[in-house]
């Protein structure tokens, strides 16, 4: 009893302290409360798991244990941003990686189709490389493969076929990559059980708004290595098949000495709407609608296609699609059977294309974050050749604004506007519910899996802390069992626990940019973008032997509004006494070119104030 | 009887047909409802006033009337972006302006300090220009100021003092300005009556995030031109001066022809909340908080800070203040009394500094958007001499995330965190509220000022359009009576009526980039901006006569993870080619240079798969 009191005691200072986590939201409150055994007999301890008790009594504890060597569990990607996800498990000489993510790029990297981690340390061990899991197919998770996978020699890769056809038509581009990495891939589906190397790997089912979705399972003799994947709970998802909470449970109590849950939206309290209140509100707004209805949906979003796809059928409009991710993917959901209907509902709108009437008519079009090339964009500033909008139409958005995006959507609500276009998103009406769970799906994720140790992913650093302060707090965990990871810093579970890497252990992981299939120096990068916000300058120098014949410039936006400004006639002086004063047989035009160029970046600074800025200079020395 | 019947019989058509305009929100509902007289004496019509009725009875229509030809409205700015507020009235020979605003820069123009409309109609009428009137001292209604008022002679102003001192305040970098400006104003208040040419002019009081916000009423034949500003109603605002309703209802009853709304909020349904709980949250926090805490805000948020600094006095916080905007606009708040406090509780955090104890010590700061340079960022990564975090500071973010900061808003929330700052924002704290009506504010405000013509003003145009339809809808309006305009395309109001201008009568107002103070060429800026995301390469062409006697090439992120690509030999033997056969003495070279680029752009195109993307090209033939 004594014991017991003390524990209750420490347990009350615990919730003391947690008392001063505020501004949590109200959800966090609710776990705190408790019911004790009833009042004739009571005992205010009866039946109350602290959570030493709880750890104490963990299901790893039960496991034979040994000492089995570091098993290093280290995100490549994927822990500082929202995108790029790949995450490795090395035991020994066997390496596992979960999903192969491509990040896109953002303003700070414009021009570059895709950003993946360095993945040096795999290249050279990938031998050991045992197999790629996928939890599914978003391109988050899967559309770095073709950077990514030829570099590690086409390991062996498992994944859904679904989330196996959606990476692959993320590499058609790149010649032969397509036919050799098929052979490479492996069918699973939540019942599927991998040997591979020394792990034991089982995948489970989850919702997301793809079908297939998995988290995966990896089991070590120090107990389970979970990555939830991208997840929610829905008890009425598009494809009908809610997330197997029993079989997580299950997984739970076989023993999770670590679990890695995403943590997307981790700021949002309460459980995330189920997909069917977005397809009933979907259905109504079709059914209503006399004029055409356009719908803007992610590529990506392939179970809710799939209803819409059929639900329209069922309200006669034929389906028009366009948009290439949206197209590719509809094909391979049609060719898999995650939806079905005659061949002449579904149709491509390409080029010139004769509608039918209004009222059956649906067109599906990627284009709702804004993009400038997309087809709803295009229709909507009326430069699409097929596609021209009229009062009566109704747009529906069926998804979120990506932060950093609201600008371009804007202008595109706009043009919208111009043509009298009914617009319904998510301020007016219910088209569109996350796959990401919010805060209790997270809670409940955590607690069904029950891990010793607690490791959020999939998200921002920001986001990450809050998850961890989320599941000391509402989940009772000690903080010393949680860990916020870094890209390359991850962790290193043995027989006496487990810990977060040291900086001297940290894996070398930055980001790589691509362009056109290869990457770009991010120097080239950075210069490019100097220029977009303070222009570059062109000098060229003509001369023979030691003397300046000719200096000439070029503006690219360097003082545009000012050509004739007093610098420019400065710069060419001093790019002339520069050449001259260091001009040198021995001396290559390089390095004079680099002389030059630092005296005019002095000239520059001294004659007009431009406030850290400064433009690019080239200096170009002809002879 | 028998046309109340009708005219009962038509508000139920119009209200059938209101029933259409589905999914408004909630709110929209209400003012359907009628309460009719008591049972026994029933008569469904009695008390009832149909719009046909209200409008026929419309207090213009008792003006002495007449022909005084006609007064054009016309905004130049603020109707199509947030930003760059500017609106003219002209009748005859007498011109007035309201607000001389500047629109920031986004990501479609780096570089560029600010925006403003294209004046030259007014350049070249600047004779008749009798004043410019000002709402409120918030950059995007004062700060164009400097680019536009030179240009137009340097008119007369019309102001409240602090208006007239920030305006000012945005002029100090450009020399002798401010001199030239000062003279020019005359101090305003709600009180103030003007005549000016052939208008009176009056003032009243609204609620915004600073004080001294007025909406402004023009006097014409036809009934009064209103201009809300930017306003909420607030019975608790930080200046204890709520807005003054039964002014607003009584220019309602004297007449008004127009009312321009603003629109920034019009898509979030009730009333935008108090001021005061912002207030009473922030002091809440501040008690609890045993660390230093760090607030960021707007400068233009004067009110909040006013009051936020004596409530630090009050709690013996000192308060060190850092941000350009925020520390002038906080000596121009405390020089005209908008607040008092001791000398030594306010300090600017310039340099080295030594602070206080922590529970002793707010930093009141700018760079809440993530603005790289601002103090805030810097200190979050690491780079502020003196502002170091650490574990126990609290920071709290009292503004709203501008739409298109979001990535760098995350950015600096993830530092902080790094820092283990404690963050407290509008996700888990009331640490805001907007200064823009929610709307609820902005019916009330039509519904008082009772306009026959409505045109809403300040926002997007699909911000506009959805206030058009909101106020037929829940104020019901005639829709021949709104008017949703465009800049340089605005109102023409006469003993006829209203009506909009024709594309023919637009005036024309282009948007002008400023950097450094002069204007920019936009495709100066295009160029910059292709730049970024696709490159550019440089090419020098020497030679003597017709012979070229070298080529060489420079690029800037053109193909940057390629730099021995096969293609920069073909441009080299194009571009000689292209000379060689273009050559004559008669050709300058820049013919030649355009003629050399034309062909190196085809090699790219025959020679590279680049998706629309092609690099800027820069030749420079010397000889």
């Amino acid at each position: 009893m004594e014991s017991e009191n003390q524990s209750a005691r420490e347990q009350l200072r615990t919730e003391q302290k947690r008392g001063e986590r505020k501004r949590r939201s109200e959800s966090s409150k609710s776990s705190s409360k408790r019911h004790t055994g009833p009042s004739f007999k009571h005992d205010p301890n009866r039946g109350r798991i602290t959570h030493e008790k709880k750890f104490a009594a963990h299901p790893i504890k039960k496991l034979p244990g040994g000492k089995h060597g570091d098993i290093r569990i280290v995100p490549l990607g994927g822990v500082g941003e929202i995108g790029q996800n790949m995450t490795m498990v090395e035991w020994g000489s066997d390496i596992l990686l979960i999903d192969t993510g491509v990040l896109f790029a953002g303003d700070d990297a414009p021009g570059i189709d895709g950003i993946v981690p360095d993945v040096s340390y795999l290249v050279e061990r990938q031998k050991n490389i045992r197999g790629v899991l996928y939890t599914h197919g978003h391109y988050d998770h899967v559309a770095g493969a073709k950077y990514i996978l030829p570099q590690l020699g086409y390991p062996r890769c498992f994944a859904s076929p679904l989330t196996k056809e959606i990476l692959l038509s993320t590499c058609d581009e790149v010649p032969g990559l397509v036919d050799a990495l098929k052979p490479k891939f492996t069918d699973c589906n939540p019942m599927t059980k991998l040997t591979l190397g020394k792990f034991t790997v089982e995948f489970f089912h989850v919702n997301h708004t793809i079908p297939d979705a998995m988290g995966i399972v990896i089991h070590t003799p120090y107990g389970a290595i979970v990555y939830s994947g991208d997840f929610k709970f829905d008890y009425h998802p598009a494809d009908g098949n809610p997330a197997n909470m029993g079989r997580i449970a299950g997984i739970g109590a076989a023993g999770v000495a670590v679990a890695m849950v995403e943590s997307t939206n981790v700021l949002v309290p309460g459980f995330a709407p189920s997909e069917y209140k977005v397809l009933d509100e979907l259905r109504e707004i079709m059914e209503e609608a006399d004029g055409r209805v356009i719908l803007t949906i992610f590529g990506s979003s392939v179970g809710r296609v799939s209803r819409i796809i059929e639900m329209a059928e069922d309200l006669g409009r034929t389906v028009w699609v366009t948009g290439r991710s949206l197209i590719k993917n509809t094909q391979i959901a049609r060719r898999l059977n995650y939806f079905k209907c005659k061949d002449n509902t579904l149709r491509q709108l390409r080029g010139k294309v004769k509608f039918g009437p209004a009222k059956k008519t649906l067109i599906l079009c990627t284009g709702g974050q804004g993009e400038y090339y997309a087809a709803l964009t295009r229709a909507a500033r009326g430069e699409h050749n097929s596609l021209h909008l009229q009062k009566g139409d109704t747009v529906i958005f069926s998804a979120s604004e990506i932060p950093g995006n609201e600008n371009q959507i804007s202008t595109l609500k706009n043009n919208l506007a111009r043509h009298e276009c009914r617009i319904i998103n998510t301020n007016n009406g219910h088209t569109h519910a996350t796959g990401h769970g919010y805060q209790e799906d997270l809670k409940l994720m955590t607690n069904l899996l029950n891990p010793y140790y607690f490791a959020p992913v999939h998200g921002d650093l920001h986001h990450r802390m809050y998850h961890r302060d989320l599941v000391i707090s509402d989940l009772n965990y000690p903080e010393e069992q949680t860990f916020v990871m870094d890209n390359g810093r991850g962790l290193i579970l043995n027989h006496t626990g487990c810990r977060l890497m040291t900086p001297k252990e940290e894996i070398k992981t930055e980001r790589v940019h691509y362009e056109f299939g290869r990457p770009v120096p991010v120097p080239e990068l950075q210069k490019r973008v100097k220029v977009a916000s303070e222009g570059l300058l062109i000098l060229t120098l003509q001369h023979k032997g030691e003397k300046v014949s000719r200096v000439s410039h070029r503006s690219v936006g360097f003082l545009p509004g000012d050509p004739q400004h007093e610098v420019f006639k400065k710069i060419h002086e001093a790019a002339q006494q520069a050449f001259e004063r260091n001009y040198d047989t021995k001396r290559s035009h390089t390095t004079l070119e680099h002389i030059i160029a630092k005296r005019v970046e002095q000239v520059i600074a001294e004659h007009i104030d431009r406030r850290d800025k400064e433009p690019v200079i080239e200096v170009m020395v002809v002879g």
